[in-house]
């Protein structure tokens, strides 16, 4: 039999909004995998430090971060190689996933590999997006309202059109794209119906209206917008 | 000292989806509150049954299910000031929500009420939205693409309008509004996109393709739809 690839979502930040099953699944794994950065590890594997058992296979997938996104998919190739022997070995792979593995995370370029061969598992996590909205006490949509979920790096027009024609608005990944993020919301004339928020959940979080945001932003960082109606209703 | 007014995302519905850290706090409540629906009882508190200490106060809050809202909030009127009464008393309320407490939570009629005179916190839970791609196997949305998270109810031309300009595409609370939804979604041609799921995470759960959808939805109930783009970039 051979072994199941299992993405699990280790939630924003906090080692305390991992869920029972992820914390129970990572604390049973033989073999963990997962992305790391150069330079500054794996958020991901900090999260679940206190999980992952001693004497666990580690499966380190180095990312490098070029605008060209072939060398990142070249690792997600030669990991994908090296899951899979172990999976063919009968034994589970265990990925460890900032956040939810399904919502804007690096799992999905494993699972498009290997999930067609293999078993597959997801354990759902606490995603950034209500992580941003507790830390700042802001509901992000209620009733019928619509939430748009926007990536910062799109251009500036599709910022706006969705902007314009949504009722809440997430964007993520603001990092370096802030300034100009910035400009188009006040474009709009809604900056102040925005929050600012990086690291959320984590000790050296930021919570901050846009207009006090900093100038620089880490790429874990993110503004919400909500346009209001009446929350009592 | 006031107490405080925690609310707290205890995920889709299977127990062990809750976050550590919400288990911990429900295991110390002193005062739980939740909503409960006339004849079903409360899904919030049925999810963590087992950690709701035994000799804890309980609010239940019951909520007509109308179409004109009033009744509904005359109940959180009620329940708001009953739970007022317990925080100036200097005891902490645990309010049990589904999923997360500010997405789509009905924790927001409290928040409204109550968050200006007391302090507030919210423990941010697994979204029925990641729940329902992790059990359909299916990726949301990855790199830059744009969400859209549409409520069933919303008239036919807004669904149209929003979902053709989407690239991924979530719609909540489905239940009776199914019919209506599929026609739209067959109308943009998009029917093979889309994946239909209801009660995710729990032993009865289901998920389909739309196409093979029953004829009568229940409330906890989602479609997913993504248009594709190549997972391996």
């Amino acid at each position: 039999m051979p072994g199941r690839l299992i993405g699990v979502g280790v939630g924003p930040g906090a080692p305390d909004l991992v869920t029972l099953r992820a914390a129970r699944v990572i604390g049973a794994a033989e073999v963990v995998a997962y992305p790391a950065l150069p330079g500054t590890g794996s958020f991901a594997r900090s999260i679940v430090a206190d999980l992952v058992p001693d004497g666990a296979e580690e499966i380190v997938i180095e990312v490098p971060m070029t605008r060209d996104r072939a060398p990142a998919q070249a690792a997600y190739d030669v990991a994908a190689e090296r899951i899979s022997a172990v999976l063919e070995g009968g034994r589970d792979v265990v990925v460890l996933c900032e956040g939810d593995p399904f919502f804007y995370g690096s799992f999905m370029y494993l699972h498009a590999r290997l999930s067609g061969g293999f078993a597959c598992e997801v354990v759902p996590g606490v995603t950034s997006l209500t992580a941003c909205a507790a830390v700042a006490g802001r509901p992000i949509v209620a009733r019928d309202e619509r939430l748009t979920v926007l990536p910062g790096p799109l251009p500036d027009e599709v910022l706006r059109e969705r902007i314009a024609g949504a009722e809440a608005v997430a964007i993520l990944k603001v990092g370096r794209h802030l300034a100009r993020i910035r400009s188009v919301i006040a474009g709009l004339g809604l900056t102040e119906r925005a929050v600012y928020v990086e690291r959320a959940s984590l000790p050296e979080q930021v919570v901050l209206p846009l207009f006090e945001a900093p100038a620089r932003a880490p790429y874990f960082s993110m503004i919400l917008l909500t346009k209001g109606g009446d929350p009592w209703l």
